[in-house]
């Protein structure tokens, strides 16, 4: 008997729901070696594992990236989890999965560094700077204007945070889609990324304004307050961060690859490579940058070709080792950011017609960016359409604008959270499909 | 200027110990993207990474097995935890890393299990029932002995639990020694394995019956009260389990890769195995039974030629998929076991000499096994040996017998609990050194 394969892809994810969900509550009892949280997480993890390869795939048979399938299969369990079944929310919530997306998106970027050279990324330096800025004053700009006719009730610090809301390219989508087509290494992707390393820094910035701005009109310390030394300090700590990344890591890394020439235990070039990679993606975090970023750099300065001597005694190289790693990992972010998704926001007509005006204020923002290219025989249309998703970082600035409170109220109500996260996910829907679009003509 | 390597591995794990205690307490305030505890994690991973490989080496070097060494490292970080290092608290306590090293012991006994083959071990079936009945009364004999001599004014269900304590091997320390030595081939490896397997299972019974029989006191229901039923219950899920696994297990992973070579997107091979194992991992874990019967039970089942498709399709062998991901998280199981002793314990006159007895008696328990082995040709001692740790089932054992109360007692005092955890370590520390000699001895 012949079945059809989408069949039966449905098939397993029904069985492994119903596993998930049978493990939920009923278990706590059965499980003789207290485990019960650890086994609901080892079946909630073969779920995602699953339900990633298989709306990568049922997307990878309409043309389309296989990670937008990973983001709508996460949204699919979101639908499950507001129809009733429990062990969504267990999932949403689960630590354990948590760290194994975080994880997922800094190998992710990891590999992305290492298929980068830093040299023609600095060959771009100029252009992805403007793009950079550009890409963050108008959407900031057209953001503010947007809140300030939809939200006329609210004070203008609402519109300034709704703006910088907007400002934040997350790479990770435009990234992966890059990858899966084969493009890292053309002029466009060496721009956007760059740009989206200055981004998060000018990201960064603005958060740490905004919300020292609110901050002191919450105490009453009126309506100014934020030093110009504070922001130095920021933008100090951030290039200091870069360049040491790249000359100080450089040299460690060259040395704990020749140490571990000594090594005669198995695992010692992925354990150097990851160790490099998690460092730096923890050094970013402790000054106050995404982790991503310094997993960027990570692959940025490490070589491949740094790690031959290992090659020649046998080990596998070292793209190899990180792949297989990357693709079980780099899933499983995209699927619990599709999960993050509340599917109940679409249904009330005032939030979705701000939520549109938004949302087009953040595409049409970022467009500016490819007048800002330097360059001759670039496609600029790319670099916008590169520049449009939002994802993570506007997710870190809209969980912060409902939790800081002026005067009992949150900055951001309800209401507008569901506005800012139906522009985090169209704006991520919507570009890889143009992208391909895009880079398929081209080629 | 050359440094030696040993020099160079002690100064990587003091710098690495000063990020990560750099990163503790005083980070709370830096972190931008309000990700301290990942940031700290992340530090916390690549230092337990490291200190693994470090540790590992250290011991090669001095011609002892690498897992040793993974122990060592850990009680070393232990003992800076006990010097005032906060950090190291943080690791022990940490749920992402005690999640990797799950995942970790889980990897090694599926890779223990994918390099078993089932017919083999059924070859040795009844020597290995034989083995591990032995190896379970004998002990428990011993223990309540040697408790009702030293703690002569405790009621007779302490001795029954410290005995029960001494009952299950745990054949993670083992199977690691084994495979190090590359000597899973061997018909004693088999016979350690099949006799571990059931092991585990008696345990439990022993485990159910016993906390059964305390919690029945408790309840002022008499001595007794443990029905035949509830024990029956107990060895038929357990046999049900192993049965189902080898049979509908083996089933649905052949239609699982069948159905997987539809699949375009990458990293499918990888994600049914490790989906595979998690399973039934998990499964084991719904039903009572140690995560790790699971994990063994699924790498048996497999066959690396099922995977032959996908190798042909220029996929890497599943073993060299798997191998990367175990050589980094099985380690770090390893140096979190070593972590979890008190070194405090150790000065203690009283219980130092309980835990000395106790230790003997276990050793001794189990080498009454290697006169269970029915083949021709095996070399006894081995078994023996070879059943002598009793790792992490022993502190799962120890740590229930500390939470269950009797008259607002608990069954273990705090001395009790430090005595078991001396010969949990004992018994794990002097088993790789020992089956090293012995087994260098035979070939």
């Amino acid at each position: 008997m012949k079945q059809s394969p989408v069949r039966w892809m449905w098939m397993t994810l029904l069985v492994l729901a119903t596993a998930a969900s049978a493990a939920g509550p009923g278990a706590e009892g059965e499980a003789g070696h207290g485990e019960t949280e650890f086994v609901i997480g080892l079946f909630s993890l073969v779920l995602l594992m699953v339900a990633a390869k298989i709306g990568g795939e049922l997307f990878e048979r309409v043309r389309q990236p296989a990670v937008l399938g990973e983001l709508v299969v996460g949204m699919a369990l979101s639908g499950l989890g507001l129809a009733g079944l429990g062990f969504v929310a267990g999932i949403r919530e689960s630590p354990g999965l948590h760290v194994a997306a975080e994880i997922g998106v800094i190998l992710l970027l990891f590999e992305v560094g290492l298929e980068s050279h830093l040299g023609e990324l600095l060959a771009v330096g100029w252009s992805a700077l403007l793009v950079a800025v550009l890409g963050v004053v108008t959407p900031v700009g057209l953001g503010y204007a947007v809140s300030a006719y939809f939200l006329a009730e609210e004070p203008w610090y609402v519109h300034l945070f709704v703006g910088s809301t907007l400002a934040a390219t997350s790479v990770g989508i435009t990234a992966r889609v890059l990858k899966d087509l084969k493009k890292l290494d053309t002029k466009e992707a060496r721009i956007i990324l760059g740009a989206a390393v200055v981004d998060d820094v000018l990201g960064l910035i603005i958060l740490a304004v905004v919300s020292g701005i609110v901050t002191s009109i919450a105490h009453g310390e009126g309506d100014g307050g934020v030093g110009g030394g504070a922001i130095l300090l920021i933008v100090l700590k951030a290039v200091a961060f870069l360049v040491g990344a790249i000359f100080i890591g450089r040299a460690v890394h060259i040395n704990a690859v020749r140490a571990g020439t000594h090594f005669r235990v198995p695992g010692v070039p992925l354990v150097i490579a990851l160790s490099f990679c998690f460092s730096l993606a923890a050094a970013a975090g402790l000054v106050g940058l995404a982790p991503i970023v310094g997993a960027f750099a990570a692959g940025l300065v490490l070589e491949p070709s740094d790690y031959e001597v290992y090659r020649q005694r046998g080990e596998m190289p070292i793209e190899d080792l990180i792949r297989p790693l990357a693709a079980v990992l780099t899933p499983i972010f995209f699927v619990m950011m599709g999960l993050r998704v509340d599917l109940a926001a679409f249904t009330q007509g005032d939030v979705l017609a701000f939520a549109a005006v938004v949302t087009l204020a953040a595409i049409i923002g970022k467009q500016i960016c490819s007048l800002a290219v330097l360059e001759k025989g670039v496609h600029r249309v790319v670099i916008g359409v590169g520049m449009i998703p939002r994802g993570e970082v506007g997710l870190i600035f809209t969980g912060i604008g409902a939790k800081l409170m002026v005067d009992g109220q949150p900055v951001f109500s309800s209401d507008t959270v569901s506005a800012m996260v139906v522009m985090v996910m169209v704006t991520t829907l919507v570009t890889p499909p143009i992208l391909k679009v895009l880079l398929s003509k081209e080629s």
